[in-house]
Formats: structure tokens, sequence, C-alpha cells
């Protein structure tokens, strides 16, 4: 924006503009070289940007009436003024160490920075650990867990709440629990860890269910916490949630003082409320809104939909927008409808299904949330909704939106179609639908009616107490059921189930179709399972 | 809808509900088994839906008067008169023949139903032919030739046109070329077929430029066109293009007549004029609105935008909204960059470029069209764009999307945003662009840059005329240029472009950065020396 510009960056660390979300790649072996993570270096921006970066140089305070920053050079130790005119503080996140004894030893490390990840590759050089345990099962923890794994090291992943991937919905998680033990990972849900205890070659972790692990690397990920310190001594406004505050041109209430990425909170788009969202991509727009704006642009920044994905082992599973939990804590109302299409075109070599789950507003059908798992296809269809999201589109668009089908890619009726129909057709009132905990707790007039054949039924599990009619015999053997109760449909992911459905409105019977079938189900039944 | 209906299909052939678009990967070998490819059967279909499927059944008149058509059956050869209350035509499209002398031999086949498919394949394992010839390069020829590689026979595609793909604009093409070649395909662009030889065992192929070719199997693979002779006879209006014309509900001229599928003229989303689209999405889409409409519904059918991708071997293209040529041809104005990120973190193993054409309105910055090429993640790019034409987005809202972003899936700046900030920093006057064409033909008050670094000019070429400053030696050389003059500056992608640019208009110069850099000039040229 500026060649007149003088343009100071200090960081209190050796590096920077390093690959963060490359670490625990590079632990796992995926990516081979350290190199390939530092992205700049002091250097480079400078020679390319004119900007003078100044390392191992940590910002002490922050004078604004002045407009100057108290610098130390960690070298010298020295402390000099900074003079500015426009200040931008993007200080990020750091990781939350969790109120536990004994957590100061050299087997203990948080990964967040180059430095950690250098200090975890030596301890694994060196010791060559049988046993590592992750505490926290969120973006990081599910990571570091899997390039564990790919060490060959045996892993513990203790994690306080009922699910891993706290943001996306308990069922939406359960898959992840699943993949997880087939991958050998150890996995302790609904566990805190209450004490660790250094007995030199190995640490002694004690459990709040009582048990014990005995483990030679402790990774703690137990998620990060804006780093304001500097920004609340110099008499900054916070927001509800402990971020810096800011308004959509990333100013502070100091004037000359601009705060971006991590540090900062956002406006979620969904809800509308202050939230804490710490993800690259939104950091990286902030940055650039941030800059232009300092330098006399007006640009805004417009809320934050918390986009998000993960790997772990096989599986992916990103989200946009709000969740089902998230939706209930802001008290918004909302409808959910489940699909589990193939990626692909079923007949094609490779289908695999992409569990979606889609959160919409009851009256409008305006899109509110989506997450989805599955082992292929599943960032682009979250990427469709978010920009459906974005555009504060309805179920109703996505029932028309017209995606790339060929074979290899999709089917002519995509994922993303075949959850707008199912909403959209719920929205219309020609498919009614009904969710797992009505079908677990059918009231005396309601019957579950499971149309799958039976084969099915003895392969993958029945759902207690319903009545199994399969679909295709179902017109012929309507004088089974009766006209006075209401039928609560299921199949296997729910397409049955609205034919059944739809059979049953058409012949005068009342009927629901169990949104997403025995799959749901098994989500549901798997998550709540933890906490019973 | 309905249980009362009484619901009739007639259909000519023998199968209905086949996966037309699975036939090539039959023949290629992808999909092993040729049941996977029948997905409903006559008896599915009564069993299931209570649809009276009747094959072999040809409906030779359409009576609007009498509310009947009339049917042959082709077993018996008898005629009929069928009543209805409502109809719906969904005869689809059928190949174009082209007008060649010598085509009626038993090597020649169009590949469109389950039956071609089967003589294909009857001739293939009769006769191991070591050399095919497909005649036409769009979706279904290029599948085809892949497909006959993977069998290990010599290829040759004659395409009459300078390109292969006519619905992408001919750079965006060019890396088909290249990708045809390296897996042994003999392209014959700007060629046209003359003249076929029964040589019994072989076909002897006379070409527009002189040559001939010697083979052992001919696919045609030249267009469709909408089957409307019956409409016609029935006295049911056709449209601009030759299919039949349809309202919104998918009615025909004729009361109770509907259309919808390949047969019938859409509306171009985003040009508004009727066109023949004829993809697997919008067929399905139009059959279920014509359904609910004959059953009483409302439904309204929301436009065609040609969202359709393709499997090149190793490559995918993929497009969605206009192409240049279609707006050229609309007389709209529009506005063009180029992009060519990775699918995911550089950093992270496998990732390979996406090259991506948007194409937006130079007022507004609404987007009209793209088209994606690439090894992977192509079809996820491509399906975004798609939801944000369908919203009438801006190339404002592709700067701020929010995509998901791990190092396995995408970069914090995706390459869809990265798209959105070089078009919205072109429209915000942040920095101005030129094309390849300018760069071929500067005026004499222009210079063309290259800001690469000497052996990239080595390595991969240099432009012809271009002065060579590496980027990071540029703000020390200044003074080796001229204020007078306007700098068109060039790197490999556009994006040390887009900095030096920046620079030299911050230090006062006039400058323009080449959209999509050198690999774009390769793609501008490559196609360029097609025809010439």
């Amino acid at each position: 924006m500026s060649e007149s510009a003088d343009i100071i960056m200090f960081e209190r660390g050796d590096y920077v503009s390093f690959a963060n979300c490359g670490l625990p790649y590079h632990i796992g072996g995926d990516i081979e070289s350290r190199d390939a993570l530092l992205l700049q270096t002091p250097q480079s921006f400078k020679q390319r940007f004119n900007v003078d970066v100044r390392v191992r140089s940590n910002v002490e305070a922050i004078n604004p009436l002045a407009q100057t920053v108290t610098v130390r050079n960690l070298d010298s130790n020295e402390c000099y003024q900074q003079p500015y005119d426009k200040l931008l503080l993007s200080p990020g996140a750091k990781s939350i160490a969790p109120a536990i004894d004994g957590l100061s030893n050299n087997r203990t490390f948080t990964l967040r920075t180059l430095p950690d990840m250098d200090q975890i590759q030596t301890l694994i050089d060196r010791d060559q650990p049988s046993h590592a345990t992750v505490l926290g099962g969120g973006f990081i923890g599910l990571e570091a867990a899997e390039a564990l794994r790919q060490r060959g090291i045996d892993v513990a992943l203790v994690e306080l709440g009922p699910q891993v991937m706290a943001n996306v919905d308990a069922e939406m998680a359960s898959p992840l629990h699943q993949e997880l033990a087939d991958h050998g990972v150890d996995l302790r849900l609904a566990t805190a860890l209450m004490s660790v205890e250094d007995n030199g070659d190995s640490l002694a972790l004690k459990l709040s269910n009582g048990a014990s692990l005995t483990t030679e690397l402790l990774i703690l990920a137990t998620g990060v916490k804006p780093e304001t310190e500097l920004a609340e001594q110099a008499g900054i406004a916070l927001g509800a949630n402990g971020g810096i505050k800011v308004n959509s041109r990333m100013e502070t209430s100091i004037t000359n003082i601009f705060a971006a990425g991590d540090a900062v909170e956002h406006v979620d788009l969904v809800t509308g409320q202050p939230a804490l969202i710490p993800l690259a991509g939104p950091a990286n727009r902030q940055g650039r809104i941030a800059a232009d704006n300092m330098l006399g642009s007006d640009k805004h920044y417009k809320a934050t939909q918390g986009t998000s994905v993960c790997r772990v082992f096989d599986l992916t599973i990103a989200a946009t927008g709000s969740s089902e939990k998230a939706l209930l804590k802001a008290k918004r109302k909302y409808e959910k409808i489940y699909v589990h299409p193939m990626n692909h075109a079923g007949y094609f070599p490779g289908a695999t299904a992409v569990s979606l789950k889609l959160l919409f507003e009851p009256n409008d059908g305006v899109i509110l949330g989506a997450q989805a798992v599955g082992k292929d296809g599943v960032d682009k269809r979250i990427d469709v909704i978010a920009m459906a999201i974005r555009a504060k589109l309805t179920v109703f668009d996505l029932e028309e939106q017209e995606l790339c089908y060929a074979p290899p890619y999709g089917s002519a009726k995509d994922v993303v179609n075949l959850a707008g129909f199912v909403a959209a057709n719920y929205l219309r009132g020609e498919s009614d639908i009904c969710q797992v905990d009505d079908v677990l707790a059918p009231n005396p007039q309601q019957v579950v009616l499971d149309v799958r054949n039976p084969p099915e039924l003895i392969n993958t599990g029945a759902i207690e107490g319903a009545v199994n009619i399969p679909l295709d015999s179902l017109r012929e053997r309507l004088n089974e059921l009766d006209r006075d109760k209401e039928y609560l449909v299921s199949c296997m992911v729910g397409l049955r189930a609205h034919v059944a459905t739809r059979l049953l409105i058409n012949s005068g019977f009342k009927a629901k179709n169990m949104t997403g079938g025995f799959k749901t189900y098994q989500m549901v039944l798997a998550a709540k399972a933890v906490t019973s």
C-alpha cells in the first residue's frame, strides 16, 4: 500500500511467518523438510516489502498518549521507545494451561510454535518413546494424535468433554471416536487429567476416573485464549469473551491502534454475537483490512462464520456456521436434517458416504449451519454451503443449486442438493420429519416403522420396538397399519423412508420420516453412550 | 406425489434409468460391472413407485385434442391409443450425425446408450483393435478417448474446432491438449473428417488436412440435439435454439403437455437468453418440477448456469456460468483475471496448481463465469463459485469468503479468495491489470517488465522483448526505469508482479499486472498456435 511508510514489525520469538498449521504434519512425517515450514524470514520480508522485522524484540508497553511502544531487545536486554503513527496489535492467542499439578517437566509441551515442535521432535528422536498422551481433542490434539501414531507411538487422547472436536455436535463427532479407536488411539472421553508426576524417564498421569497412565510425552492441546495483557495494560477495551474489542475497521477503543487475528473478538455471522473464532482465514483477512485502513482506506470486516476442517486419519470433518449446541445456547429457533449420500456416483468405484447435518430457520429456510464427516468430498460440500450461508441463502437454494457432475466427482443430485431436498420438502409440508429422539421415545399414538429389508436389520441392527415392513412390500401391506396412529418411518439413510412417508401420507396415514435414518440413529446413540 | 394417479412411462429402447454418464467408464474398466450401470428396471420402478414402465414402446404421435398418445409396441408391432390427463415429454437429445460419406459401417458407433456401449465392448473384445478414432472432443469424446487408452488402444482424437471442450475458452483447454498428448492420444485439432471407407477389418479415414488414418473403431462424439420430432408433429412450439420451448413451470405451448430434460431449452442464468445445455443436474430438477406441477403444485425452474466437469486423464476441467466467448457472442461487457494457486498449502505434500479464470462485470463486480483446470481441487472451486453466481454475488464476496482450511485441504487464502483479491484489487483501482494480448503487442509507450529471477526465464522461457528485473532487486533499481513509460509487469503466476506493480505505482510509475503471469501467457500462446 505504501513505499513511503516506515513499517516495523516486532516479534518476541525467533521466527516470523512460519506455517504453524503445518507443525503436526512435520512431526507425523507428511511434511519432511522443516525448512518447508519457514515461509518468510526477516531478510526476505525486508528485501521484498521493505519491512523492518525485529525478532527477539518484546513489546513491553504501549504508551497511547506518547504514541510509542516500549520494546525490549531480548539479546541485549536493552529497552527503547519506538514512536508510531499507527499501531497494529497481532499478538495472537496463547495456549490455555490447565490448572494441574506437575505440568512443569521436560516431557510436557504445547504445540503452537516452531520451538514447541522442535522440542517434541528432539524428545521423540532421542527417547524413541513408546507411549505419548495428548490432552485435548480439538484440532491440534487430533492432528497431534495422528502425527504421533504415524511415528509408531502408542497414543492416549484424554478429553474432558464427551466428544472430540467441540465445535461440531456430539453425534457428528462420534464417527471420529471410532476412527481414532480403529487407528489405535486410546481415547478417554469425559475424562480429566488430575495430576502429573515426573518419574524421570516417564510421567505418571492420574485421570479423573481413577485410572492412571504411564507416558513418555505429554502434549497439551486444551485450547487457546487471546493474548491481551499488553492491550489491557494500555487501557484498550476487551469484548464480552475476553478478546480485544474492535470495530469492523479493526480499530480498537484507542485512536490509531488497530488489532487483528486470534487476539480479537469477531462478530459471528449467524448469531450476530461477539465470538472468539481463532482461524487462519479470518486472521489473514483482518490483517489485510487493518493494514489498508491504517494507510487511509475504509474497509470493513464482515463477520466470521467459523468454516473449519480437520483430517482425522482417513476421515475428514468440516463445519460452517452455527452448530446445534451454539443455536441452543443462543436460544435461536432452528430445524435440522441429516443426509448420508455418496461423495460421487455410487456406480463409480471408490464412492464413500458424506454424512451431513444441515441447520436452518424453521420459518424461511435460511441456512444457519452445516457439519459433515466422511472419507472424501467433505470439504467441498461445506465450502459450497459456507458460500450459501454468507449469501444468506435458503434450503430452497440448495435444492436448486447446479454443481459439478461427472461420475468421478459427484452425482446429478449432489449431497448439497439432497440436503436441500429434505429440508425444503419438510418446510413445504411435503414430507414431515422427526428426529432420533422422537423414535427413542415415541408417544402411545406413534409407531416406529422400519422399511429396510430384513437382512439389513440383521447385519446392521434394528431399532428397538420398531415394526419392520420393507418399502417394496409396504403398498400391499397397508392393511396391517392403523390409521389412528402416526408412523415414524426409518430406513438406512432416509431415502426409502421418504418414499414410504409419501406413500403413507398419500394413502391417508399420518407419517414422518426419521431424518438420516438408521445411520443417524447409530451416530446419536454412540454419542449418548459416552455420557450414560 | 400421488398414490391415486395412474402413471405410465413409455420407452422406445430396452432399458430405463441406466447410468449413461458411466458408459465410457465401463469401457475403460473403471466401472467393472455392467450391472452397476442399471439403476432401475421396469420391475423395480413398478414395485417401489407403482409406475407402469413400458419398454420397447415407441410413441408415434401425440394427439392433443383427444389427449391421447399413439404407441407402437415394438415387439408385437401393434399400435394403441393411450389417453392422458397430463403428458410429460422427456425424449432427451440424440447424437448429431456428421454429414460424411461412409459412416454406415459396423465399426462406427455413437456412445449414448447401453446398446451403443455393448456394441463397442463387443468389437473391442472380438477384434482387440490396435487403433481407434474418436470424432469430437467434447465430454463424451474426451471420456471415450481416455477409456480406449485405458484399454491399451492407440487413439486418434479428431476435433473440428481449434480446441477440445468447446464450452471453455481456448486457453483454458490448452492444458488438456498437452495432457492428451502426454497420454498417447494422437490429437488432431482444427481438422475435419472428410470420408470413411470400410475395408472390412479396418476403416480408412480421410481428414481435411489431407492426412489419412487407418482405424478399427470409430466413435462419433460430435454433440447432440434435442429430440423434437414428436413435439413438432403435435404442433408444440420450439425455441430459438431448436429445443422444446417451456415456461418456468415446464409447460409447453400446448395445455397439459409438459417437457423436461435435454429436449427443452433453458434460460441461461447469466445471459438471460434461451440456451441448450444438456446436463444431468438440470434435467433431474426439471423432471421433479414438471412432475410436481403435473400433480397440482406451482413450482418454477430458475435457469441453468451450465456447471460442468470432466476428467481428462490426470487433469480435471470444470466451468460454471458464461465463458468469455459466450459473453463476446452475447455482447456483454466483462473483465477477466487468471490465478494459478496451489490446491492446498504449498508446504503440504502433493500440492498442485489450480488454474482459474474468473469473468465478471466491470462495473459492479458481479461474477459472470469461471473455468478451472488442474489435477486436484478443481471441482470444489467451481462448485463454490457456482453457488456465488447463483446468488448474484460479486468478486468482493469471493475475496471475503471463508472456506475450509487445513494444510491437506486448502490455504488460508484459498484459490477462490485469491481470484477475488485480484479482481477486487483491479475494480477498486488498487492494482490495474493487463492481458497477455497487451503484452504481445505493447504500444510504444509501454515496456514489458518481467520480475522473475533469471534462472526461471532460462528454465521456463522468457517473454519476447521483456526487460528482466527480479522483484527483490526492483526497489534498488528503480533508477533504471522511465517515468514516461507504462510498465506491463509479469512474473510466473501474477503474485510477484502484483507486488511489483504496487511498488511501481507507489513510487510514481505507471504499471499494470499481466494477470496470471507467464503461466497464462503460455496457455494463451499454446491456444493461438493451433490456429496460426
